[in-house]
């Protein structure tokens, strides 16, 4: 089992797994093990449109070990919680932006079923569904996937977050992430709209061509949208990939995160989810690195001006 | 000029720099701005050791400019500070390992005197020296280089580390880093050592094999160095990133920064220096991407034992 270690000098939590250094490194559809029917397929035989299963390298949950000695002076647990892989399609060569809309609808189902599934347990303090695309987005399996985390912890991003949208209701009595949507609705960084979701880049964003989407009704979590939330996000999360892939002509490596209300920590009505996409390429064929002064100072640094990006992709042919 | 911008949900600030988008991305000697006497060099003609100017496309400070209209209901301001390059050798070719003895110890010298130089500058709230190095660590120009940057701000790192330095010594009466240097020395996680200086894999790392320098020492700064503490760290310096190129028998990609007390921030005393190395790679070929949770979650992953990797790192023949 992988274990966490506190670091003393960040006051955050790393995660320890050195099973997974032999997890399969695979682009190509020989040898893919999330293809149905291959030899060690680890996906289930068709027919599905999306598949659900545990990572068989799993960052979080699986068998328990002892935890190694790690002397004394410091903390250390085992990283419980759990890990999934969302399969999208049967076929490798499929990526979100190739779906009929309704499985892309489906898709989003089945993060809110998984969600609620995960949130029943009591090893998870978060769920986190994303999707790492392409190979300079950590994807080491080519065959088109996402993934769900259930923490043990609330991870050191989402606690930050936690305590500014606290502060700003104790000061301004609302939601923090609900007037950032206002504000950003027919303004410059506006990308896109469906329904109640608004699609932008953020006023201050860590990565070039970031895009959020927001609901404009204040809900926390997958499990709180109705239907037709589900369907217009469903669309809307299609049409902002096919911007990515539109804006340098080519697939645009990225991570997608959802970002909903780590339950047991934030009280029902403070969280407003959220849709993030991290895009790494900052230009044609050149990716944003985090060099010295994001990884090393946590400072980071865009070479394009949020409102030009966003017309950019407002400006792309779909 | 280039501009800060508050993110209102993350508290932290980015900063936006549109004119570097034009910066020239180059790995060979042929057309490099940094090998003296060429075309366009940027470099002062030698004869020279190692070589200090201002960055032509800085991230911080350079000519003023009205900030762009933003729109009321967020915080910008410009980025002032200061961006320096620090070439190490005239030669294209030389790395640091490759540089006499007594080049590093120049180096090192160079770094401390601009530290001294930056610090007297009002706009400066914090001077963070460091290296990218090799294009998977975000180097855009392939002459052995490092940067400083004089940040106008205490970047969100080291933001934090101050709290939790200030919080240890108020429970403790002692400093955090004096007790974690102590906890290592002779310990599984040591790698190496020279003088006061201890080379230890940190109980809690973020990257594979990274390593951390620190002085037995309690000081806060290059300035309060010794001759004979500044020619210890050169030497290990030297060691410590040879160990990283023997480790899989190739260059090792990485990110060096040099943690120094925020001066106007941080009262004397409270800081305690050191030199970390953030190495990009996981496996012999295999990068360490920051995906979904690094990225996105902020929770990091790692696929190898601390322990282990210190050990690799001592077997490493030099």
């Amino acid at each position: 089992m992988s274990h966490l270690r506190f670091d003393p000098l960040s006051g955050e939590w790393v995660t320890v797994s050195p099973r997974r250094l032999g997890r399969p490194v695979t682009a190509s559809a020989e040898g893919c093990p999330f293809c149905p029917g291959g030899e060690g397929s680890e996906a289930p035989d068709p027919d599905w449109d999306v598949a659900v299963f545990d990572n068989r390298f799993p960052s979080y949950g699986g068998p328990g070990e002892p935890l190694p000695g790690l002397g004394p002076g410091y903390a250390a647990a085992p990283a419980g919680g759990r890990a999934e892989i969302v399969l999208y399609s049967p076929r490798h060569d499929v990526h979100l932006p190739d779906l009929p809309e309704g499985k892309v609808r489906l898709l989003v189902e089945v993060w809110r079923h998984r969600t609620e599934v995960l949130e029943a347990d009591p090893a998870v303090a978060c769920v986190f569904v994303f999707e790492n695309r392409g190979r300079d987005a950590g994807q080491t399996i080519g065959h088109p996937h996402g993934q769900i985390y259930g923490y043990p912890l609330v991870p050191p991003r989402l606690a930050r977050e936690l305590e500014r949208l606290r502060e700003h209701r104790l000061r301004h009595g609302a939601c923090l992430v609900c007037a950032i949507r206002a504000h950003e609705a027919g303004g410059p960084r506006q990308v896109d709209r469906e329904g109640g979701w608004l699609a932008f880049v953020p006023f201050a964003p860590r990565f070039p061509s970031e895009v959020h989407l927001v609901p404009e009704r204040h809900v926390g979590e997958l499990a709180g949208l109705g239907d037709e939330e589900v369907a217009d996000l469903a669309r809307l999360l299609q049409r902002t990939v096919r911007r990515y892939d539109g804006l340098y002509g080519a697939p645009m490596p990225y991570v997608m995160a959802v970002y909903q209300r780590p339950r047991p920590a934030a009280p029902e009505g403070l969280w407003h989810l959220r849709v993030a996409f991290h895009p790494f390429l900052r230009a044609p064929g050149r990716l944003k690195y985090l060099a010295g002064s994001e990884s090393a100072a946590g400072a980071f640094l865009l070479d394009a001006s949020p409102e030009d990006m966003a017309q950019a992709l407002r400006a792309v042919r779909l």
